[in-house]
């Protein structure tokens, strides 16, 4: 370990509108002293999430970041040194390291991970990214064979595991995303039977005809007009698994919800149902199994959008935010 | 049978905005002939529903009604003469008789009922009320002691055994009403722990203050401003069970929904679930023979607000809209 000083990227102001470089500082700090308990890390790689912005706007399941603190943010990390009986150097952890070069963190607030090549695996498709996937999909939509299933944020970290997963279950599968070019390649690429471009408007229509038989599973990525669109097409019983808002998440909160809600849930006797990645980790190994099968056997590609450097991070998210990323985005620091 | 004519109420006119007597019209017909396989019934009681407003604004989980022709609305009927096999005069039947004296239905759509006294109960307790509160409250809730139920329209047909069922089973339960009248009759009559009345404005607080502990399960009887107010409250891993939308029923539907939505039910991790009650009729016989019991033992009290004559259909219909009743209202034929 030959650094002495430690690179922090700090939010230095709360966005009130849309995130920009503005929000952000790159500092120098020195190098962080584990207490008792914590183990310092190498920070390897950064996880950019659409939930990174939502944190901002005040408590969701974790404690609202703070202004002038270090970014939040999970991500994969080497043990340097530890203070801790169950870390030793070397050892491969994931937790919220923030986005700087090193951290002291608690060991008990650490998730030790196997080491893999690449190691890039362990934040996409072994990390909350697959799992969320998996879970999201398997656990809260429940697919069966021969159903549709619609998934918004299609070309992201997530969405993209999504749809691959439910076309190995034997459902029809829409992918709804930004763009002509991701669209073409969620078909060509990933398997997906049609793509819909939210930015060519007229989204109602397109879904039609994309999803003919209507809706049984719409894993939702992003609240707001998509989900309106999707709430009517949805068929008896059918299922909402709400895993983001992400169209909510940049700019002020909506003052208002989808039309439809509660009226059509009650009259197709819909399911609505949030959930987060924690609350499945005890079937976690079964998950990531099944997800080293698919990979392994060819069934589910691996997407993954790696940007080189910490000081970039800042740019990463806010790109993250606009759509540019193909499956899942990490800064490799 | 002495009488020849058939007294009928028409829906005449669809309507735009709030639900009126003009919309009506009372006019004699032919007695029905029924056909093979139909039985000729004399309506004794008819249930009014804020679904059957609901049906005037399209196709709900049955066609919509339809202009000039007789409005349609559940009803407890007695067999006067039949050309099926299953029954025979003199039995008792629940069905859509819809508002008539008179209906030849067949007999696959109605259901055979025990002859009780009262016949009321029928509509009530152990009728699509009573079975919707059950359901709803116990499969889709799925309250578990020490939790608080609130429920709104509690001074309902199906609100007031919501909350007198989520009483039984060891939760704090709150109702939501309109008017202090209401209010203190759920507290003192009901048994319900606390109300709130959404007519003096502030329900966010009032629910607050009612609710001190937040929402684990909220019974929805009127989506809107009441489901928007509930959504922040709700505690993790909360549970909404959608049974009706009445506050979008009588006018134009809402453009927009609940604020909050998708969001807070992925950072709460809630489920909101639609449902009605014919999806659960496999059970029928397991809920009856719990509300019986409940009856007997006093834990539930029957509240009926029956309207005399088959002329004021309309205008019982048009009070329930507005509020006016206190428990199951039906009209006698």
């Amino acid at each position: 370990m030959t650094d002495t000083i430690n690179r922090q990227v700090l939010l230095i102001e709360k966005p009130a509108g849309k995130l920009g470089p503005e929000h952000f500082k790159l500092t120098d700090a020195s190098m962080p002293e584990p207490k008792d308990g914590e183990a310092l890390l190498r920070v390897r790689y950064i996880s950019l999430d659409a939930a990174n912005r939502a944190w901002m706007h005040g408590a969701t399941y974790r404690a609202a970041v703070e202004t002038n603190s270090v970014m939040a943010g999970g991500g994969i990390a080497e043990v340097v040194s530890s203070k801790s009986d169950t870390l030793k150097p070397g050892d491969i952890v994931f937790g919220d390291t923030g986005w700087q070069d090193y951290a002291a963190v608690p060991a008990k607030q650490l998730t030790k991970m196997p080491r893999m090549e690449p190691l890039t695996h362990l934040l996409s498709i072994y990390g909350i990214a697959g799992l969320t996937a998996y879970f999201g999909l398997l656990h809260v939509g429940k697919p069966k064979k021969g159903e549709t299933v619609v998934v918004s944020a299609a070309a992201g970290s997530v969405g993209s595991i999504v749809g691959q997963i439910a076309k190995l279950k034997g459902c029809r599968v829409v992918g709804i995303a930004g763009g002509a070019d991701k669209c073409a390649w969620l078909t060509s690429e990933l398997g997906f039977d049609a793509a819909v471009d939210y930015k060519d408007g007229a989204v109602f229509k397109a879904l039609k005809a994309a999803a003919p038989d209507g809706i049984d599973v719409y894993f939702d990525n992003v609240g707001g007009d998509i989900l309106e669109a999707c709430l009517p097409q949805m068929n008896l019983n059918g299922r909402i698994a709400c895993c983001g808002a992400i169209s909510q998440y940049d700019g002020a909160p909506s003052a208002t919800g989808p039309r439809g809600v509660p009226g059509l849930i009650v009259v197709k006797r819909l399911t609505m149902q949030g959930f987060i990645v924690m609350d499945f980790m005890k079937q976690r190994d079964q998950a990531l199994a099944d997800l080293q099968g698919w990979v392994s056997s060819g069934q589910i590609k691996v997407l993954e959008d790696v940007i080189e450097g910490l000081e970039n991070t800042p740019q990463a998210l806010i790109g993250l935010l606009a759509g540019e990323n193909r499956g899942k985005r990490m800064v490799r620091v």
